[in-house]
């Protein structure tokens, strides 16, 4: 055997060993255990591909795992359609048809009636009080008990902070106003416009421009300021209503399929759980500062109609909300069980934002 | 040369260029170059060892890198007073006794008079609109060139949230009341404390609950429920006053020698950079579920009197506040840019907010 030869056949033991083979050892001890195998991951999301704040946190997200792994797990984003639709990267990411998923859990409520509560619950939890119950409440160990019969992992993987509540082609002054609109609004949020007399639709966020401007639907919700005019919602309807009841603080998922995670050595699976939290993150800092810049925009160079919602109106949808939540919960058991996490948490959490973040804002603004 | 020999030789080549000697070329290409070279970094921290939030926090951070890295960026931390006291963090990072300190900016205004403004400015941004000043507004940006000179490279590395306005031994009822107060108190607010007649001093953590039963001091701030329920303070004081006018968000900062920083791989950088971020979202989450359940055991089983401090006291504090602030602008040009950038930040971000986080918490609270 030449020494050539030699060389390569050292390599590819290293290779099959983990890096421990190629690694120094310090005072004698053992070197760690790092595997230089490298990963092709697809990830399939629900967005167009780079949309500002859920697109870009997407292609973040990617980019981080794939930098921060060295290239070891390299991981290709694909848009909304580019794979498969926005609304099946569910089922893609469970057959394994992508190892990753990014999208809203809300979209899911046909596969688990406990899915939305994970995203959004209409006068629910915002975003801080979202990330409080799902790392340190119990929230996200019982998002991945409802996930795992589906051979996926879910993690937390951004957040929109508080939406607005929409776009309507008319003003809204009392709550017969609602009836008979026919409304984009997706999950329990659309629920509830049914029960005060609107149409909900679920529409990818690529057909809501088109389809309030055609007229084909009266009204949408989609996200706030920053997504809003980047879909040039304002050009399709005047009237623009907060605050976004409906989605409060939404977290958006990143999904995993279990076989995939579990191939992971540990350092990769380390890597992907803190750049998920990193992306977390990243993406409310991104919102919070991007929807005040495009909100100015909206209103002053637009001439769009920042309106409150009526207060009849509010109460109406807090009290649908109420009966659509408890049915929810009664009909169907991990929902029971979901909700009772959440609402627990949530009491606690109004105590302490009484004196705190609500509190405050009252004495600086 | 026998063939042993020949294997470690190849091992220590493959350490010295890097895994790419190991890693599999697939379709003949490059594979990544991830070293196998481990790191031992110390981290000091101005935190008692595992005090909850920020001294847990300092440890996940640790934990979080070392696992990310699969031990090749090994991180021990270090206690308030293990390797430096709780106040020379900035000192021992800036000349390399540490590579890594975790520690609060404010701590450092002796340093550089702009120091504070990163960590918590008095009626100034809470922890959502810091991270979107500092990711996404140019707050970071300026934190770095602050701290380029002392060789540092500065990391947002956790926030608590708004704090409370401290323990006090006496009720407030009025301004004249904070007159010759002793309050352990540091950064700005302690500034704007002394500037109503209180007489602020700077005391670490650990020495707060003693001079504070022994009347040393006559009030302190400290962080929070979950903190100050920690240290005992409701045994020292009996009055606990809202909201934290004095720190509305703090930001608490990993700092990171900046030759130690340029010597990491660009995936060891990337891997320190999401572990950052992670942290800053887990820490808040942290306190948010924590704070909670220890307000709830102060108020319950401890009887502590839970009180907002009255109109007149908030409205010297905010007029207190903008002449410190000023004034730390008008003397130093630093400390004036930083004042700027985050004065247009919250303009914006007070407009985003009273359509979005104020009137949705008005309306389901």
């Amino acid at each position: 055997m030449k020494r050539r030869e030699l060389l390569r056949g050292a390599g590819l033991a290293a290779v099959a060993t983990g890096l421990a083979a190629c690694a120094p050892r310090p005072e004698g001890g053992a070197g760690p255990a790092v595997s230089g195998e490298i990963r092709h991951w697809k990830m399939v999301t629900s967005w167009p591909t780079n949309f500002p704040g859920l697109g870009t946190g997407a292609a973040r997200l990617a980019e981080m795992i794939t930098a921060a792994s060295g290239g070891r797990l390299n991981v290709k984003v694909y848009g909304a359609a580019e794979l498969v639709p926005a609304f099946e990267v569910f089922d893609a990411v469970s057959r394994g048809t992508a190892e990753m998923g990014h999208a809203a859990s809300y979209y899911w409520k046909g596969k688990a009636a406990a899915a939305p509560f994970f995203c959004a619950v209409p006068f629910g939890l915002n975003a801080q009080e979202m990330n409080g119950w799902l790392y340190e409440g119990g929230g996200l160990e019982l998002w991945r008990e409802l996930y795992a019969p589906f051979g996926l992992v879910p993690f937390p993987a951004g957040n929109t902070g508080v939406q607005m509540a929409g776009w309507f082609r008319k003003p809204i002054h009392r709550l017969a106003d609602l009836k008979g609109l026919k409304m984009r609004i997706p999950g329990l949020g659309g629920e509830v416009m049914a029960r005060v007399g609107a149409t909900p639709v679920n529409l990818p966020g690529a057909e809501i421009f088109s389809s309030l401007q055609s007229g084909a639907i009266d009204a949408a919700e989609w996200v706030g300021p920053y997504n809003d005019l980047a879909f040039g919602l304002h050009r399709a309807a005047k009237y623009c209503y907060y605050p976004g009841w409906q989605e409060p603080g939404p977290t958006l998922e990143c999904m995993i399929n279990q076989a995939a995670w579990e191939s992971l050595p540990q350092d990769l699976k380390d890597i992907v759980d803190a750049c998920c939290r990193a992306v977390n993150d990243s993406m409310l800092a991104e919102y919070t500062a991007r929807n005040q810049q495009a909100l100015d925009a909206l209103v002053r160079e637009h001439g769009v109609e920042l309106r409150q919602l009526p207060d009849d109106v509010m109460a109406a949808l807090r009290r649908a909300s109420q009966e659509v939540l408890e049915e929810a919960a009664a009909a169907d058991p991990m929902a029971r069980r979901v909700l009772d996490s959440m609402r627990a948490f949530e009491a606690r959490a109004k105590a302490w934002h009484a004196v705190s973040e609500v509190a405050y804002y009252a004495t600086r603004d």
